[in-house]
């Protein structure tokens, strides 16, 4: 199956060629860039020799001509608008951005500062892969959730569907490594400022807030607004999300460590780790894996659930090519099954 | 004044020996260790033509013949032990581990796994100097607060002893450098594991639990057991804790920001960010400073409140010559009144 | 074919269990290690649910009964006395350590401070595979090159074979990243100790040095003593030999990079780059890939050659499986053509 | 005595800011910079309570009239140009960049890719002090080294002065952290693209090379050109220069160890490291010492030099103000006599 990237010089394009390359079914069609036509090895000096394709234009009638999938790998704001000149193709197109993500599309305007997409364009499915396998299946377009949604929701999903927890008691302690913020150079994210640093910011004002609570919402009606904090890790790759919930039930480690084995029984990116043992974000780097461990404090009845992935991997790009693996019939590990790189 | 150091050759010891090396009244007398007599310069070459002490045995008698200020800079279970032998000079003694913290014996065993110290010397004052300095003046004996409880306890302080929270919510989200496991070689603090690492370790299980719990329920009676969750950083140096808490009285941010910084008016040390602000451990490196920010959520009622400290300046070495200037009369910030090393 | 993994618990014993999940051919038959039978999993949590496999006892006999080929990630000292319990068996064996590397018993001795193999294993072919295929095709046992040498072996092959550089001016200016120096916990190795550190060490000491001069010898015999220089990084991965000749024959740069190009025209893992160009470490992180810059300085006729490797990989397992496959008749690049990842 | 401080929102700048708050005899009379007025806590949040200064417009005669000292921590290509309407004052001025050091000013033009600066300015004293003590006591006008340079002087100055290295035979491959480019960001200094990296650059080109051969030729004219690499290491502050040269004369280790024993006796900034210790970066971190250690390698006649610095301290401000200290009649270690920061 041929594939097309659009905006393949941030590190979410990057990281579907380094995937793509080793999948046994999808390939690389063209390479897509408003930087103008050059080798993409120039941009990204790793690829030399193994990628010598040339950057192209993005004329959506040639792209759709030629490949069964696109992906947009473009920043919020610019993602919606180069997708709506697709809709009319007989096409599959997944949307790394946070474009399609909030079917409300007075959310979107509040939280992200853009015009949103067009309501058609929303009816994206949204890909949180385990638990949306079965709309994924018959999709046509996706919208690929966010990094620290995918963290934070994976760790969630079983205890709030189950409405096992005080609806109004979630509070998420996110971290991110810095390609989180993608390749364009700012201050914050320059390495003399990060190196042996650790910095908090957007205390309660990221957009992948309204992004979970909708999900939340899908889930659990009763869900009550979340506390959200993100902060900056001096490493490139790597998200943990430190979830705080109060049981609402009684319930026993025990119990809640099967309730998620039993959810994610099926799900081969998901590890629920032995009682006792907890994520470390470098446990999971390169690979699709979300590792989950929790503890359940005795003295509070407060449950601390701890979520790790790749931001780039399961975060983005490999869920990407998880859902388009889905999408086409494919086995979802396909392309995706290796091994973390540790150390 | 003379001061003699014992346990010089941890990574608190060292940094004791920074600071006094640039102290207007205390001199280094004498360094002890159990390494043998060697000079110190050879376990950390930075010191070599800076410091040319020879470690010493420790022979208690000798020490309180010559010293006017022992610290203590010895692991948990070792230093109630020492200074055991050294209660009945007339020294002014401050140890820097947790043996002298925790004023119930039971609450060591359990969380400490060692014999507690004897109860005349858990008698010894709690220098979290901030909150303290009465008691600290008068002291001989001082017992120096953990890393993470000072980061904790300088956040929480004022709106806990307030009663503007309510009791049970209390949340700390705590991030560590790796010196703050000490200069043992362990696995978890290698290099290669902790590289473009981000680790959370003894989740509700760390014992600066019970020593935040004793000084929060001094302040506020109401006070219930907290969550309490630790994490590695890849860095050094620097601590940061995020702390939840659900707000009691309804209270705007700027009222809060005000009882801060009306309470740290007098604090040389504490800088309560203006709003909109929020810290970062680089921002405090290599200096004294515990840097405070805060969040009001309107959407859920709580607190986000973040705290910043140097582990081994405000979190060890530098809070415990603050608290030796006040226990003898001088300047709290003699030998400390330096800028944050940054970038 | 059926691999066996003797020293898993090292990081090249990891590396390879990373390498050979997704090798079309080979297939993971036992591991082994002298610590004791636990799964794998514990000592290593990021195979949790990949690699289900149990470490077992070493017994030759048993493992010659059911694997094709036999790894040994075991340190120097201990790999070749394993191995000689291996000789007799009709088994291929790629040895990563640096026992049978030194043809020349007594200079093992010298630089290696152990007791040498004896001389029947030390006919092992030494498989820097981009300049001894042929051997490497009919060998049944391997002596892995070390990761300093094969670095600064691949940069300098071409030149030192022409004879066009002084033969006393090689100087070699080396850093590695932490995971050289293995998984043994050390002062040296500490984070809190490397982290915003950058150290030389083994000046002209390393083990590697009379590697690399017997390679180099073997090509050109008139080449003299090197200089050789280890530093240490503050990086998991990544190794950077930045390597100083003298020209003996008047060449341009253009000339210099046409022979690198012929030499490596069918080295599918050296990428010679473009004038101009230079390698960074991170841009072969993971991948098998040896990228090669260089500039000629007219004012002074020398040439700076600049290799990079990953060390876990070109540097070892990588290098090893690239063996392997080539031994066994297999493409060079099965199970290894992947893309670094980067960022 | 009163200083004024251009270009304060460089690292330079900033780090002057945090050495003369603790210096007995120079207090910070002004601030300036092109940023426009605004509090310098803005643009570095850690000087919040610390330092509350305006950052003023840059207008000679007012500056010339309050301070008594002006530094120029200016970028190349700037700070001549400011320098210049500074000439007519009666004012000490230090200039940290590279505008002034060249004296030749075809060469400026030639590596600085810059109009170099007038004639009469570039008469200023060459700042590096253990080696123009004399002049620079004398001096009006300073030009403070680069920091490259001044790792790779003082490593090489006693045995270059001695005529005992072979004139051509002078290689540095320097290595620095990232905080030395400057805070502008870009692609190449960002934290995702330096974390767990390593790079070359400038290869044989630059800037410090010619400030290196000046220095070097006015020592010993025999000096041929040299050859420079540069190396971009992942950590915010740090040099460290690998020397190598050949001996011209027959001298043993002891022998030249002695003789940069004396050189550098008098020297408080230098530490000679006993035989056998190699210097690391971070023993030297946020201080003004320069680590110097050697190996000689008998097989080789080559002996090997190792120095390091931090690069904003002994390779920026730090020098900067010990030349300050002489030029007024202080002790050179005024304000500079602290221990590096450890870990």
């Amino acid at each position: 199956m041929k594939v097309a990237v659009i905006g393949t010089t941030g590190y979410g394009g990057i990281e579907l060629l380094r995937i793509i390359h080793n999948h046994p079914v999808f390939n690389i069609q063209s390479i897509h860039s408003t930087k103008g036509e050059l080798p993409i090895w120039q941009e990204y000096p790793h690829l030399y020799h193994i990628n010598n394709q040339i950057l192209e234009e993005i004329i959506p009638e040639k792209i759709a001509e030629n490949a069964d999938i696109v992906f947009f790998a473009t920043p919020s704001g610019v993602s919606s608008q180069l997708a709506s000149q697709f809709a009319e193709f007989n096409l599959k197109v997944i949307d790394l951005s946070g474009d399609l993500r909030l079917k409300n599309q007075e959310n979107y305007k509040k939280w992200y500062k853009h015009d949103p997409a067009p309501q058609q364009l929303i009816k994206a499915v949204y890909g949180l892969t385990e638990w949306n396998r079965d709309q994924i299946e018959k999709a046509e377009w996706i919208s690929n959730p966010g990094c620290y949604s995918t963290a934070s929701l994976l760790g969630l999903a079983p205890i709030v569907k189950e409405k096992w927890v005080v609806p109004s008691s979630v509070i998420i302690d996110a971290k991110s490594g810095t390609s989180g913020a993608g390749r364009k150079p700012t201050r914050m994210n320059m390495h003399a400022e990060m190196a042996e640093n650790f910095r908090i910011y957007k205390v309660n004002e990221h957009q992948h807030i309204p992004e979970i609570e909708q999900q939340l919402l899908a889930w659990n009606e009763d869900i009550q607004p979340i506390t959200f904090s993100t902060h900056l890790l001096p490493i490139a790759r790597g998200i943990m999300a430190t979830i705080y919930v109060q049981l609402e039930k009684e319930k026993t480690l025990s119990e809640i460590h099967e309730l998620y084995q039993h959810y994610y029984e099926n799900a081969p990116f998901v590890r629920i780790l032995p009682q006792g043992h907890y994520p470390a974000v470098k446990e999971v780097a390169g690979s699709n894996y979300c590792d989950i461990g929790m503890h359940l404090d005795e003295r509070t009845g407060r449950l601390t659930i701890v979520s790790v992935i790749d931001n780039l991997m399961k975060g983005a790009a490999g869920q990407a090519i998880q859902n388009a693996n889905i999408m086409n019939g494919l086995d979802e590990k396909a392309g995706l099954d290796f091994i973390p790189m540790y150390p």
